[in-house]
């Protein structure tokens, strides 16, 4: 039976994180909120089943993965989970909590890029929250981004395997991750990005590979490819690309 | 052999879950950096090992926890992979997603109320972002803490197993998790967490049983249980408590 996704139709958001795996690995998937109501599917499915009181683990927010009976949440959780199933795990337990570390580095990444026009708190527009987001994004830019990119950089550096993969020798969704954290980084920042990805070439040039995948590269040229845009994690707002 | 964490020594923040586990479960582990320094302790032994150019997977940050030649960090996946080993975590798979996945939502939550008084970023000192402390921690303490205290608050009362522990009928690591962070947002935020408890009368139940564990409650009144302070996630500043 498909895996059902479910996520914010409109945005890449966290969502895209776990898209990219499945396509990757062309697993069989339902993109729920992306049917139309009609069908079953839209934001309306999304809340139903979030808020069926009849859960008895509910998910706190999207994204979603249900496998059956299973309902999980949390985004590096769903890849911990699926990697396995879908040929983009490593084999062995070392392994898998490495790819999983790294994997919850990504989240605490992208809350980071997240705030970089949210400093303040979700439920205020970005416009209430103008200056302090400036003040945040110097710091992000100057500090953490070239830290944690590094970071990654280092990975690939240390893999014994060599620097082809992230983890061993051979794909995981922790390569899918990359791809999308330079790809986000480029559109939001195009300038910072200019300025730090000198620094990390074994990290861009993963970046490139992942992007050539065959059904990666098929799922980026295609309509279910969401375009970045100012409601996801990664937006462009020229002012904060100091 | 003994576990050996590796956290700050002055502080609770992250590594101070892992210590609960540990000290609930009874388990033989080294706090290396709280060692003296002439018995290879110590802040220099944590940084000697987190900068060891000959470890394969380097830890991004503290905590990480060393297991023979296996060295493990993030809080959670530190957690994750402890449970099955001390006691503190659900045998079947579904339960175990299911605690890890309560485990990131507290990662969440520890990183939100961390950013009451560091909101623009953790390299700048409170003092130069005061204001911008204050409208975070208003709308941290309005919205956000009963979001999430309500959402743990269900978790209990959907517990099919009854609301004794978070997951199953057994104590796991997410309980001893819960307990810290009541504990802590007693300390920092007393007025709001006193408006708070009140809709959330299972988790203050759960915090009072897991402090009564009898080997818990003999950590909590040992030397081994660092005091709240003012350098780690949960501060007091009184006048971020409105």
């Amino acid at each position: 039976m498909a895996y059902e996704l479910y996520y914010w139709p409109s945005i890449q958001g966290r969502g895209e994180f776990v898209r990219l795996a499945l396509e990757d690995a062309g697993a069989a998937y339902v993109d729920v909120a992306r049917l139309s109501e009609a069908d079953g599917g839209g934001v309306p499915a999304l809340m139903r089943l979030m808020q069926d009181p009849a859960l008895e683990h509910p998910p706190y927010a999207p994204p979603f993965l249900k496998d059956g009976t299973l309902v999980i949440s949390q985004t590096a959780n769903i890849l911990q989970y699926l990697g396995p199933k879908i040929g983009l795990a490593p084999a062995a337990e070392a392994g898998r909590l490495w790819a999983h570390q790294l994997q919850l580095l990504v989240t605490d990444f992208i809350k980071e890029a997240h705030d970089t026009h949210h400093p303040l708190g979700s439920s205020l527009y970005y416009e209430e929250q103008k200056p302090e987001s400036l003040r945040y994004a110097q710091n992000f830019l100057e500090l953490r981004l070239p830290k944690y990119l590094g970071y990654f950089e280092r990975v690939l550096e240390r893999n014994a395997a060599g620097a082809e993969f992230m983890v061993g020798s051979a794909a995981t969704y922790v390569d899918t991750s990359m791809f999308q954290i330079v790809a986000g980084m480029r559109y939001a920042f195009p300038k910072a990005m200019s300025r730090t990805e000198a620094a990390v070439p074994k990290l861009i040039a993963l970046h490139d590979r992942v992007a050539r995948r065959p059904r990666l590269a098929t799922y980026l040229a295609s309509g279910r490819r969401i375009a970045f845009n100012e409601k996801g994690i990664f937006r462009r707002y020229p002012e904060l690309d100091g």
